[in-house]
């Protein structure tokens, strides 16, 4: 069994962290908020630490999954940073969905002091977490990748080699991109065709058993037809990850300009309030403007 | 067996009128190249007439399934048209996507005569027109559509009854809205990859098989990496039913943003004298302003 450090007990990193330790590792853990560390040692017999520092310094591999780009830049180069502990050999594993960019040169700082590191964003959402049927994304040099593959099926079934550093990042920011756009589709059809008298029901029906079928709508849109808006992964996260897809996007020079469209339209659910909720209420933007509400 | 009529003997009208006859129907037909009606008298024993008005006074049940609003009106309506071969109680039942809104007038009209109608557009694209494995969507009396669904099932295998005149459109404008929007979404999301340093073949994958996955992308992806533009759907035809979409969100008071780029991306394609080739073929908008072929 190895020593590890996980450094974020979100939504995502706790059960991710927690299914590390039910394999039987040793696990060194920090959170910004001290009390979800504290909860993973006293339930899971974990080691809570006072900085991503002091975990660095005791664990051969330390994950990382933490909300946004400054967070994961702190976490590891700031001031009682993973890059403070870290011996040579280290092998530092990002799964937060950060730039790509940001990322590759996170990765060269480290690798200057010799330590080792993989970008490897997940998909799957919280259930996803909790169940460790993640999917990964991973960007890093390959032999890395197989050294820490035993860790990651922990917490994972699915592992996508991408390429070198920020690859991993590059393929889920188009993977998420792919998604909002796929759901602002839904909610411009779903819309229209209520307020022109169809029965959402109905529609939901066709979409699922034609060609439109999603797995996106398949999987939330029984929901919105609910009006059940319960988080899986909120409009605040997908709003980032759109401004990601869009930083990259200006970086190659790629116009994408449905996806600058759908990132307004999230921009307009944050605006008025909505941004803890699961990113299917930005249906609720539509309904507003047109005066009509989907339900089913 | 039943006396039926067959007015458009196009891309997805010969092989739907082919099947009807080989459920052993009695089936004139009519088109308005005479060849195509003439061949399917030759090869598979129909009666080719001059005119939809010829047709209409000879059977109990007429389809139509021709390529544009208009086109679709003339048939029905105009000079030599089926109207002025109708007795009370033949039954129109319409398979062209045409406009909701004209094609509830068109039913009107023929009320007035005594003769029923229904809107039945069908998805599934050539290769279900052949196989008979067509989804339809109806629009009209309810009774009207159990009486006709034996002939239905004649060439499709999925039917959704869909509300009063103009309801099946509706949902199949939908529907087709949702569809193109998808590719929209894959061809910005594919493109930004490439051109990002992405594999196309791994990112099609990951798609593929994530949360991002689509019954579109499944079926046309590994075309779009084999640069195999060949028509299962035209560019010019999916274009015309966007326009049918905003018709409709412009009537009912709902903006449709997304689909509006999508329509002036798809009239990019136009422009470029792309619109026979499938709808896929409109990433090529995006690859010639990024500078970049997608290309498994």
């Amino acid at each position: 069994m190895a020593k590890l450090g996980f450094l974020g007990l979100g939504i995502m990193g706790y059960p991710m962290a927690r299914n590390l330790r039910r394999k039987g590792h040793e696990l060194w853990v920090w959170s910004h908020t001290r009390a979800k560390a504290e909860r993973l040692a006293s339930e899971e017999g974990a080691v809570a630490c006072g900085s991503p520092k002091e975990v660095a310094a005791q664990v051969e591999c330390v994950f990382v999954c933490v909300g946004d780009t400054e967070m994961s830049r702190g976490v590891i180069l700031g001031p009682g940073g993973v890059i403070e502990g870290a011996e040579a050999g280290l092998v530092v594993v990002d799964c937060s969905t950060i730039s790509p960019l940001v990322s590759a040169e996170i990765n060269r700082q480290l690798e200057a002091k010799g330590v080792e590191m993989l970008d490897a964003p997940v998909t799957g959402s919280k259930a996803g977490a909790e169940s460790g049927t993640l999917t990964f994304m991973v960007g890093g040099k390959r032999e890395i990748f197989e050294r820490v593959r035993p860790y990651l099926e922990a917490m994972g079934t699915q592992f996508f080699y991408c390429g070198g550093p920020g690859m991993g990042l590059r393929v889920k920011v188009v993977q998420n991109l792919i998604q909002a756009n796929i759901l602002q589709a839904f909610n411009e059809g779903m819309v229209l065709a209520v307020k022109a008298g169809v029965d959402p029901n109905l529609l939901l029906e066709v979409i699922n058993n034609t060609g439109a079928r999603s797995n996106l709508v398949a999987a939330k849109g029984p929901n919105v037809l609910r009006r059940d808006f319960s988080t899986h992964f909120s409009t605040k996260w997908m709003y980032k990850d759109l401004g990601l897809a869009l930083e990259l996007a200006a970086h190659v020079r790629v116009p994408i300009p449905g996806t600058a469209l759908t990132h307004q339209i999230f921009q307009a659910a944050l605006a008025k309030g909505w941004s803890e909720e699961d990113y299917s209420s930005t249906i609720k933007v539509l309904e507003e403007i047109a005066g009509v509400v989907v339900q089913g």
